[in-house]
């Protein structure tokens, strides 16, 4: 059996979820693939869960919350990726950590670290990817390292994967989407219900579907981010964050709403790739039209060269879908490594 | 550069297909994935293009009709694939002979052979996987061979390498979908347009979207056989055609479209795989369901354990859509190859 030593960086939703999906599915992993994921490092912003030779019993962690890390053997205090993820031994990384769009630290530097020292990535975090795509990938070519970021765009759809493997011998010549559930959640009120924005906002946040600040999602910041990933990687794009148009919600009002629908319209948060120009914005689209889903769900379409439009969709991330995601992109590693040694 | 032989069985609709994208995406093989294709041999079923040495050249044959092959150098009458396919030298068969739901042969016995041999395989043949899925997988695995077979399901969705490489970490539950374009398209018209079945089905002759034989189509066979290739790979069956409850769209009226639409449902030919049983059958779907496409589109959603409904869809399966997805299954098989050596 061969066994692969995981670092995690981050112990918030997702990292928790990754730690309850990787107990779930061991003794799967160890049947059926053959393999052991072995947790060594889980890194929080104040101390790391560190056990190099057995791995972190996660059970015993995933549900305590912060302020009993201490009663855990393997909580050292004050150990900080910053000084200690270049000596620690692992093969490979998960940063989990929370998107910061304005400079994407510290993960940027994580993952720079990691890849430096012949790790291989993956990540949840769009900051890094969003702001630093093409300085990322050309480490990982110099380094000849795997990164996979597929929870990072459209929740639970493996659209990169899809791409990555399967439209191998097709050209993919434009994206559109709607890649933020939050927005999509507080048009689909605005227009079934006629109420104004605010309140669908404050439904929105109510009901779990939008932060306390939900400035990146209103003002398609999170949308525009996963944008920038899907274009570069699917496009060959080599963009940042600061080459989208982007317009938020905000402005949308129900008069506005039942105006569009009176001509046979929805009005959609959408996201559109084509030609090198990348735009986030309100947008007038046909009743029935492929874009015209409801609720917090995603949706990307891919138009093709040779077969025509392909569209996958499925719920926006939650912390088990990104967790979900990212274990893919973890197995999907091992899959490689296994067949090199 | 690394170079692959192929040797391709089929020259009908999607061999000329693979044959033309060959040639056009040569260029981008050579500069992006540093590879060659090399078709050492073409099969037909009264002789073969056989060139080992520098490769048959594609250009020279993509568009002549049968009756002129003996006019080209490397066209060698009733040299047959029964006789010579054990003795050709190659790496990957593409097998895109018609599907023959009775026995599957002769593309069984050729698969077989080239598995056997020590060749990976690609094909677009629903018929060995419909009928014989857990021997040739039993092969496959004590040959330790690489077997895509993209082509034969859902048209121009990547669904199986979704599965594969993608939902590693999630567990697919259920599969329903629509995977014939001409029921769905013959439907779709009788709903529209309030006509009777045997009225759509010429329309749909007359388009080119059903066969002048099209009982595999409206019988659900066609449905049936993607169905059991779906529920084995992604499910984990070993089911065959026989298994598959199955019932066609003849009967279906324009009355009963009618009754259905005063309910808010439509009607449409749904294939579906839970708890181990498989069902290909009319059924009343709501209005504005995932399932209510229109047209000649193919749809497919996997019920998921971790991240709920996934959904994919694209158009049915023409002749370059399916070459575009055997192609991919190709340099698939390419990459990994390379990798090892």
């Amino acid at each position: 059996m061969k066994e692969f030593k995981l670092a995690i960086i981050g112990f918030g939703t997702v990292g928790r979820s990754l730690a309850k999906l990787i107990i779930k599915k061991s003794e799967y992993l160890r049947k059926k693939m053959d393999l052991k994921l072995k947790v060594v490092a889980i890194f929080e912003c104040n101390g790391a869960f560190i056990n190099e030779n057995e791995g972190i019993n996660l059970k015993q962690i995933v549900d305590i919350p912060p302020s009993d890390f201490t009663k855990i053997k393997d909580w050292k205090p004050d150990y900080l990726a910053d000084d200690h993820l270049k000596s620690l031994g692992f093969d490979i990384m998960a940063e989990l950590t929370k998107t910061n769009i304005k400079n994407a630290e510290p993960a940027y530097t994580y993952i720079k670290t990691a890849l430096n020292n012949n790790i291989d990535v993956v990540t949840s975090n769009k900051g890094p990817l969003a702001l630093y795509y093409p300085e990322l990938m050309k480490i990982v070519k110099e380094k000849n390292r795997i990164f996979r970021f597929e929870a990072c765009v459209g929740g639970v759809i493996p659209i990169l994967g899809t791409y990555n493997n399967l439209l191998l011998a097709n050209k993919v010549i434009a994206i559109s989407g709607i890649l933020n559930g939050t927005t999509n959640y507080i048009l689909t009120k605005m227009t079934l219900e006629k109420i104004p924005f605010e309140i669908a906002l404050k439904e929105a946040q109510e009901h779990g579907y939008a932060e306390a600040d939900p400035s990146l999602d209103i003002y398609g910041i999170d949308a525009a981010s996963k944008l920038v990933i899907l274009a570069n990687s699917i496009l060959g794009y080599e963009s940042s964050l600061n080459d989208v148009k982007c317009q938020g919600i905000d402005k949308i009002t129900p008069e506005a709403i039942e105006l569009a629908r009176e001509d046979g319209y929805v009005i959609k948060h959408v996201a559109t790739a084509i030609s090198g120009k990348l735009e986030v914005a309100p947008k007038l689209i046909p009743e029935d039209h492929t874009l015209d889903i409801n609720g917090t769900k995603n949706i990307i379409i891919l138009e093709t060269e040779e077969a025509g439009d392909i569209v996958i969709s499925g719920r926006g991330a939650g912390g088990i879908e990104a967790a979900s995601a990212v274990l893919s992109d973890i197995l999907y590693i091992c899959n490689i490594r296994k067949k090199e040694n």
